[in-house]
């Protein structure tokens, strides 16, 4: 199965945006086993748009677009493609209806053109848009398959994962044997450090191949082998899994394409255990992080931003002596970081406390450097430990640091450890 | 002029990597004034480079690559196109001695295949590689210009300012005119209502362009037009931007590229106003936008996460018998955003005060529908103004959703109005 993409967008030709419908795409495809050739992008323009299709079907046999399906005259990808195939363009009934009570519901009026983001291409299976207005369509024609998805990424994703694929295996496009895979997310641990452990491992790979990728703040390691066995195939991936396990253990917080403050959060769920946050650098980071997660009402009971002085006093009560005057400690200190979570275990009364103060940047307070970080963590009952970071990187970079060494400190309490 | 990109790397199309140097190569040219009509990426294959290049040379004058310049077997790009053009490949002197002096001081040996990356096509302007080693190739061959670059953006980026334009400069490829741009950020208004508002401009549109582009919480339009003459340009886009202006001003938030919390931040800082917010639903994300510019410290001096109803009396003394009881309004009402906007303007003193509760699902809340959300922005000694929304989406996009919306409305405020 050769397979290709086709992104439809001039401001895509003009660099005001980055195709990573592309990376998501060919990512999917590969786990999928679908070989991906060649990745265009063409502009605005229907002449444009005609020739790269025309180039593609005599080269590929799956053809996905991205773009071009909204509502203004520029987004043209179903009315070209429709006319390449002789066929004519009509509204989808279903989709209108929704449309009608999404703009009812908002109270803003709904213009004619949004009917465009309805249109379905004659003979062709029509992908329900969940989290958005353009429907994509889906058509096998003279043997090429053309899978026309919306642009912006948290449309097309998931009409991606949840109906091109099982469409695609019903047209048989996708093949027998599977690629098995499994993620490992590690945390605390950076990639040379990691590649170094599992050097022997990575260097005789056989056919359960080992990939390791650096994310800020984590490392993921890909365990994939093709097989048309599922149970075979487990079992292999398992005793590698096994082997890296015995080796990182201590890093290891999934094995699942989950993420560090979703790990937190289910573990805080089903233990019953709460949270709270006292944050100065960090500017609420944390406490967005932990309640980005369904469910996190349960356990982050909440969290105070006291990003000035006067606010750690007033809100979580550090002594004013403690941050100002010649010989206090200030603000960004390890007292601090340790008042910060008394103060706001008194309000919460929660299992687990976190505090963060430091210097973000770009300029310096109290004359400590950019990058210095206290972060504490209390746990009701106990001693509170505190630690002291040195980060580089510019101010979102710090920030990002500081929230991923409380996530994987946090995690390791959790587990009994630290 | 038309211009073409033509990436080449197998990484691409398995997704490990993004695409930048696409976005980077298209701003430079749009800025230039050669219009880039495609991006292809195609992966390091000889027969379907070959075929992408004959493809792009019927239908371009100017042909850039990137990628696949490096030692490996893999990296084919120069030999591929040298064949191609009916041309030999030769070691460029000065690139070896160079590499020869580099591997020396690194202590590393210099291995045979390092040797490929000083080829040159014949008849090619060899681009020397200030930051790597690879050395790029320019060649006009039968009216195509052929520009070989590096993959690594560290490496391709230095060459193409430095290199690239004087020689494109030199070989005609450059035009005289120069495009000019201005950038128009609108929020508070849709994509559709925003074109429908321009339609008569869009559709007589001459030599000054506009596009627009929707984002989340904001719609960009774009005015450019080509001119040798800065002030001739600068005076139409300033007649179009003064006529989009008197329609839509007061959704137009900044004629330059910035956002909208930064133009916030640097409203406050200017005018040395200050802020603090207590959000529940967002969770901190309003916060975090906030501190997330740099010297929002002045400004924003903090802020509180209540998620529970606890934590909403307890540190923004919400009366409990309006959060809980038979007939109490609940946490997510209009009556407890007032009273969350007068707890924290009564710790934090500041001069606007932004308060949030709704339901951000997946679950509801109190029997209340998840997209419910009630927005409040309190001013010192002014009455509060609370706002209900109806949001559609995920968890995610109606938290992000609330916070365009109350930026939108804080900004409204700070211009005078609502």
């Amino acid at each position: 199965m050769k397979a290709e993409m086709i992104a439809v967008g001039t401001e895509l030709l003009l660099g005001q945006i980055v195709n990573t419908n592309a990376q998501y795409l060919s990512q999917q495809l590969a786990l999928l086993g679908v070989d991906v050739y060649y990745q265009t992008v063409v502009g605005d323009n229907a002449d444009r748009l005609r020739h790269t299709i025309e180039v593609a079907r005599s080269r590929s046999n799956v053809i996905l677009f991205t773009g071009g399906l909204g509502p203004t005259m520029d987004d043209i990808t179903k009315d070209v493609l429709a006319e390449l195939l002789g066929s004519e363009l009509y509204h989808d009934e279903d989709a209108l209806t929704q449309m009608e009570k999404m703009f009812a519901g908002r109270g803003t009026p709904m213009v004619e053109s949004n009917k465009r983001q309805a249109l379905v291409i004659e003979g062709a299976d029509v992908l329900p848009n969940r989290t958005g207005l353009a429907i994509g369509n889906a058509i096998v024609h003279e043997g090429v398959a053309y899978i026309v998805l919306p642009g912006p990424p948290r449309e097309m994703k998931p009409m991606f994962a949840e109906q091109v694929i099982p469409w695609m295996k019903d047209n048989g496009l996708l093949d027998a044997s599977t690629l098995y895979t499994r993620m490992l997310k590690f945390a605390g641990v950076g990639e040379s450090s990691l590649e170094d452990a599992l050097r022997d491992l990575i260097e005789a790979q056989g056919d359960t191949t080992i990939a390791t990728y650096a994310k800020e703040g984590e490392v993921l390691v890909r365990l994939a082998t093709k097989s048309d066995d599922a149970a075979l195939a487990a079992s292999k991936l398992g005793e590698v899994e096994t082997e890296i396990t015995n080796r990182l253990g201590q890093h290891l917080y999934a094995a699942e394409d989950v993420s560090m403050n979703e790990v937190l959060v289910n573990h805080l769920i089903q233990h019953q255990m709460t949270l709270s946050a006292a944050e100065s650098c960090t500017g609420g980071l944390f406490a967005e992080m932990m309640t980005s997660v369904p469910g996190s009402s349960q356990v982050f009971l909440g969290g105070a931003v006291t990003y000035s002085n006067e606010m750690k006093e007033r809100i979580l009560g550090v002594p004013h002596e403690l941050l100002e005057g010649e010989s206090a400690p200030g603000a960004v200190s390890s007292e601090a970081a340790k008042a910060m979570v008394e103060g706001m275990q008194d309000i919460a009364d929660t299992d687990f406390t976190v505090a963060i103060t430091g210097v973000a940047g770009p300029g310096h307070s109290e004359r400590k450097p950019v990058g210095l970080v206290y972060i504490a963590i209390g746990e009701k009952g106990k001693d509170t430990h505190v630690e002291e970071l040195r980060l580089s990187g510019d101010r979102d970079t710090i920030r990002i640091r500081t929230v991923n060494a409380v996530m994987y400190r946090l995690w390791r309490k959790l587990q009994g450890h630290g």
